[in-house]
């Protein structure tokens, strides 16, 4: 019963077989190869667009080093007060980016609006040289209290934002789960919505270690490739992470598994939504199940051999009380059958 | 009838007589000069302790360096939302750490409280490597918006703040005018109340340009030497520096200059708060007066020759409607006479 | 015919299989799994002490992570004018660290003497704060022109730094190699000598991203953990590098891969070495081959389907004329027969 | 005797007097002052062409930030290995460029040519992205070596510079007495020969704390104000630096000052030359004189009053017998000949 992260489940099949396929005869490193080549062109196939792909290893390298090329160092990022960026790596995009600010601001189930947007830059005037200039506006999609943006909703945003001279970045970790969630296209769901540069992410979703920063306009991408090298990101047997993606973009493969996850994420909170006390804080739109316990529910739970995470927001003075359970490709419907029986059964004792 | 900034008053004559007077014969260069050993001592026996004192031109460079030397690069400052640090150094702590995080919060009138501080703290968790590790409190005495932390308050902040694990850093671009507010020692609104490290200021109370940070911990000084070298902030002609805090200690002129600005100030305050339409936003303790003019009137003034920013506050809707009147130690009695006059008849037309 | 390169060739069918086999059900993520531990306790017995080892995908992170955590930022690394930290990571060394300087100085075949780092100490004299202060020394063993130091050659070097006050860093990405090519001991090579940080390489030996940085003195790694995760490089799903070295260490697999590609280039080297205009530049020790070759005859060789580069020295005004040729676990002894037959050929016709 | 730096003269009493000048009135914060803008004009005058000019205090602020407009933060600075940026900086490039690499090469009394430079760039090949990109030329005018570049070198530097692709950076704090000691224009000794950044020096001649940042195209100069900003050097009464170099160009002021400096160096070095067992080591073309003394003599001197330090140069395994005299705007007759009698007289003794 592993619903601590969707990192603890190792990697689809079809991604380890992909790699062991990939290992056939010499090939030129640093990406040079043909796989690369083709995996990159197969990215641009589905969003619809000539773009520049670059694959890394972690999602905070891929957000680091695209934050680093949309903002000069002495830039300004809006962000989620919940976002990954903010909360989760450790100070990577001021590192990347030699020091710009994060801007974080607050917005229900990890969500921003265009008013919170336009708030926040209200608040923090542009008085150039003396506040940090606003250069980005960083979205996750989905976010990190599994909400999902429509197209809609995110072009407005994206809308607002041009507006105000800033641009687009959109951190992807969970993007597969978000185009199965809203069934809106990739492209609509991105550049389409007018997002900038995406962070797409493969390994929560069953890659082994693959992520794709794609910026939309390949004029501003420039210097991505000096960046991920001084950073240790360019692999030199580059084919293995475009092996991952060659799988994971076959047949849709990508969708296939976020949608299983999906599908695990609803089954759970169907069947927690009704126990007595049992209380699913935001919608479960995603892979992702946020639920507040009774007291002393979740540490039963975890006697029994459950794995899960509690979930502290910045704003709630509970602190601590809302837990987080995720769901994978490699999750399995009996999985979520026992917990629901366990949780049930700890309710009735 | 300038009431823009307290940095648009030129320096004390005490100030630039000194540094002519330090213009004497040749001298060891970088700070080995007689009269920088003696003013660094002169600081100790203002802080009734030993302490590491280094001086600098700028409050930003204050700040930036002190800070670099309190908190690793990956780690989290923790600082009010409206403080200068956030608002208005162009990420220069980002930059000067080498990429530490900030994490702003709100308090009324730029002010902290303990809770406050244990709240944030609470909402972005300790869970290395993940999120930054919080390192540092900065805090500002007096604030931002002119209040000012007694004593014990500032004792308090202190003690929650140490149990946490941080330190605490205060800028003190305004301690002059803090410690005529309070009536305390110098050391009882610093080290005596915990704080780690304070950056003096000089310059916006009748220096030319003179900073002093100043360790009440001389082993956690180490680097600063280096640091300071590196960011080009290490004067050939120390002795310049120097000159202008010999002149400023001495006989209490910091604290004389301070006093002016602060009754300035209370005159204005004192005059504007009765006027029909005029409402003063914060309390004035020290050499700023907040305040909300009725429609246009901001416009008038100005056309009679007043100078005034507007104030913006992060968590403020209404965005810009409040005005900050700053004065100096230069400020005369018939400038504030005149400002309350042209506000009086504004008001009759 | 590939010569070009160690990371041209994949990875060894071991590293692959295990990899596999990893992942099998679900595991902590972030390295909080049980094979991480194992391998990490299995480099203690390699290095035969208690060291704190950290993975990683790429040898620039290795390198640059590791040397961040030795010097300060305004510290001064000395270095091989050749190495790759200087030549090949793109100012990733001054980027990791938050902007050290690195001194780089000459030597025969990339390798440095105590003399040698004698002489650059003395000619950038300690006078803090004005000049960086020299913090490290980095090494590479073997060395970037195939070069290897002796256990005792080694010690020296470290004794030398260590009496200066540096720290010894060495850049092992293929220490497996020199481990084969001398005979003796990892330990003796490393911390036995006196090397404070090794950058155990795997990558160009067979594995597919495997890099270890192994901290001799635990107390010294401290804050490597922060750094790693804020630059990206904390993998989520960890055991899969783990697995690598699991695989990589098992039964001396990396003293065999090394041994093949070692014996490749002997080969290669020796039918090379008799060949009339062909001129053998430096004595080959590892799975490097560095040959000067007659006007015209690089461009036939690979218009035959060989794979290689040119080799440029920093300190040769010739540039370019050599060539090196790299052997590989993978390099067949067919492949470098053919090689070989098209050489000779070439200079009869 | 001072002889030991033009840093231990202080300020030119004209230079003093135009501070107190300045202190009139209230005056906009943040060089927003009617000076600083008439100061900036008198540059383009001076110049001969429309430039962006950036005042801070120190050459070592001056020298950082033009060089992180001018480079991306992982490009490469090649300079000489004796310049004020590679030995005296502590690694202050490398901080203010967020990363860039210094590769310092030789030539004698700290001049560059260009075959220096196209065989060091030829040495360190372009590769992308491998190899940090060389992106700036760094030139001392004159060198720290006291010799100095005819406006015909100079062009010739910067027209080979400019074909390989690089800007070029002319490090000026001893500018003043490059232009006396040439006789040529101040813009043949720099945008006239191609120099694309000059950092013009007031400090060592005669300033308090005065340093010029003067781009020649102004397009490049966009990010200057921020990145000053943030890194603590825009003064708020930015009106006192500029009242510095009001005075130091009014009248010549500047290479008055520099013509008596340059007039005593000659003087010294005309005086040492013929006693018997003292070498002059460079030729004597501005305020310094390098030379070597016999055994013993500089400790004498010292006994006697004499300041002034050793001269280590990095490739000179004698480490320390060179002595570095230098003379300022304040260095007397009386002095100079002082010292002459003092080395006469140990000679004969």
């Amino acid at each position: 019963m592993n619903f601590a992260s969707d990192n603890w489940a190792g990697a689809a099949p079809e991604i380890i077989e992909a790699i062991a396929r990939a290992n056939d005869g010499a090939a030129p490193a640093y990406g040079g190869d043909d796989l690369t080549r083709r995996v990159e062109a197969r990215f641009c196939e589905i969003f619809e667009r000539d773009c520049s792909v670059y694959f890394v290893a972690t999602g905070g390298a891929a957000n680091g080093l695209a934050l680093s090329v949309m903002t000069p160092p002495y830039g300004m990022i809006v962000c989620h007060e919940e976002s990954h960026i903010q909360m989760d790596e450790c100070a990577g995009p001021e590192f990347f980016t030699g020091g710009a600010k994060l801007l974080p601001i607050a917005g229900h189930a990890g969500k921003l609006t265009p008013d919170a947007v336009t708030n926040a830059l209200r608040g923090f005037p542009h008085r150039p040289p003396h506040g940090a200039p606003a250069s980005v506006l960083s979205l996750t999609q989905a976010t990190e209290c599994g909400a999902v943006y429509s197209a809609s909703e995110l072009k407005a945003l994206c809308d607002t934002t041009h507006q105000a001279g800033l641009s687009v970045h959109l951190d992807g970790a969970r993007f597969a789960n978000a185009v199965v969630a809203t069934g809106a296209s990739p492209a609509a769901l991105s550049c389409g919505a007018g997002v900038d540069v995406l962070c797409f992410g493969g390994t929560k979703n069953g890659c082994l270690a693959a992520e794709a920063v794609i910026f939309f306009d390949r004029e501003k991408a420039k210097d991505f490739e000096f960046r991920r090298k001084r950073a240790g990101h360019l692999w030199s047997k580059m084919r293995f992470i475009a092996a991952q993606f060659d799988a994971y973009l076959h047949d849709d493969l990508w969708l296939t598994l976020a949608a299983h996850a999906n599908t695990m994420a609803k089954k759970l909170s169907e069947g927690l939504a009704p126990i007595d006390g049992v209380e699913i804080s935001y919608p479960t739109e995603i892979n992702e199940v946020f639920v507040t316990f009774p007291d002393g529910l979740a540490e039963k739970l975890k006697e029994k051999g459950a794995t899960f995470y509690p979930w502290v927001t910045p704003g709630d003075p509970a602190g601590g009380k809302m837990q987080r359970l995720i769901t994978s490709f490699r999750t399995s419907a009996q999985e979520v059958q026992s917990f629901l029986l366990h949780v049930k059964s700890a309710r009735q004792a």
